[in-house]
């Protein structure tokens, strides 16, 4: 990020994530949204323009590792920005419930039912995928 | 499980599951499930049919091994249904509520709180225990 | 705790808990406490009355601690308690939002977002802080 | 514990802990003992002679939660102390070691893996069990 | 898994772990794998022969996944093995430094750097990738 | 952090390292900083310089919220460093042993226990504290 300005950060993270949320992104309507919206100003910028936005992997792959990792944890609500986000950027729903159900190995069934759980909510809503 | 055929493993699985769960699988109205109903016929094999049906330990050992492990790690949903099949297999109300105090030494009070919470959902709906 | 009763540690739990959660215990209204009272009458007292009265550190910087932690560990149902009890010993809600702000870049993004949700219920219901 | 001073309290600290460990616990080396040795005492006095020592279950049921509560949770110092202690109330090699093999269904391989890597430490220095 | 019996499954986990961990499992030398070998036949047959080894996601992708999941969870000694794997299926060092570094974003600042210091020990002994 | 330049966010990193790390940041010396170097810069200038910076909570506050989080969450090495830094911005060894004592309640004994541990290196160390 050497010599570049904040506002090219911001650009980058603005153009990674028009590319995985598209159209809207839904977060828009979290309660926590207004109450400190400097924070997702700041975590938006660093995240997607810090990290998301590096040459070195691309854009589908990261979409994978944060799929994967939020299943793992458990992170429900961000889990479905990102199944979302990771049918945009080209991933089927029949791989993204292999990854799902693959966790089960990992994190253990629990993680994995939850996860599937949160994906019927998603892939229910949507025509494609 | 040497030498048996995969349908060996099923059927171990369904008297494993007959005995915590008896008549009705709660999770049988998971959303997960529809969506990927292999997962759950490969996770009941492996995990009834694999681990819960070996004799080393019996049926009312494990079932506190798992209840005692879903309280720890604030999985709710599936404590509740190994909570019904802990009263199934002979443990008392009085007994699981122990287990659940005790959860809080080692995981935290909030965890205790979470799981007697959700015991308390299970509990009322019961006329045993 | 040398030489003193159990009476003097529920006094002492008493006095902190007065503090912190003053004119009424949200947790009142949870259910786990009517299924398990003595649970709650034992934690409270070792919890409040062994630890949080404790004179080698004040009780705002101990109600700090304790937000940080919820917020980390994802325990949002205690998290509200907590953000009303730090109001109410003197902490800020700007100075609060910070630390939930911050908790992202120790336990991830996702956990910030979550207990930044949680805050915007409690501070939605407040007229001060 | 209505009514009792915390002497007694500490009295049935003691027994419990004389059960499980036995001869001399193992905790005895461990650095954070010196730096904070009220820690120790407050934290045995709650933990085994405010829940382990109620009557409404017994010390080898409490014995199997808390070995499978550590082994999910990764606490693996804690874990090696309470596998020799579930030895000392009763457990064979055998049986515990089916319940770190069923770990692996609820917290993921690698939790179980890392736990019977713990277990192999303590049951090589061993000659009963 | 329909209908085949479990040496099937057996073969379908050898021939998975072969593509990832080539010329020899590192865990040979774990101690837990001496003191419960049926663990690990049971595990390795499940998960590699009843997970990776479906068609709906291919191996690669299957690699990232457990690598991201390893990384979050703070899982060190697997991680290391299946970071090795990764190499081995065909991902650089320079995409999997890039996905230990996004999860400092997920998991938070130390969960990275955990993974980081596990990645130098791996690629410090390895001459390609 | 509107308009400024990203100079800016490294140069306000420095100072806050400066106050907490002061002569020399032990992380130095660690596997992962050599293996990738860049996410050390980014992590510091987005951590320290985007967030610790914030004039809405001191530093002194922030170093209390931070030492809390890592010893819930386990984060043994980084609790190390910031241990050290908690003393450089003004706790006392008294403080921060109580700070950890109180971890017992909200994340269970045994991740008080580590830190405990952490702590007795960190401290035996110093001369001052």
């Amino acid at each position: 990020m050497a010599g570049e300005n904040e506002v090219e950060l911001r650009e980058r993270a603005q153009e990674v994530m028009g590319q995985i949320f598209r159209d809207g992104v839904k977060g828009d309507q979290m309660a926590g949204r207004s109450l400190a919206p400097e924070f997702f100003d700041l975590a938006s910028a660093f995240c997607f323009g810090g990290f998301w936005s590096r040459e070195q992997l691309d854009i589908k792959s990261r979409s994978l590792v944060t799929v994967s990792q939020l299943a793992a944890l458990g992170r429900t609500d961000e889990l479905k920005l990102h199944l979302q986000g990771a049918i945009n950027v080209g991933w089927s729903r029949e791989q993204l419930i292999e990854v799902l159900m693959q966790t089960s190995q990992y994190a253990g069934i629990p993680a994995a039912v939850q996860a599937l759980n949160a994906a019927a909510e998603i892939f229910e809503d949507r025509t494609t995928g």
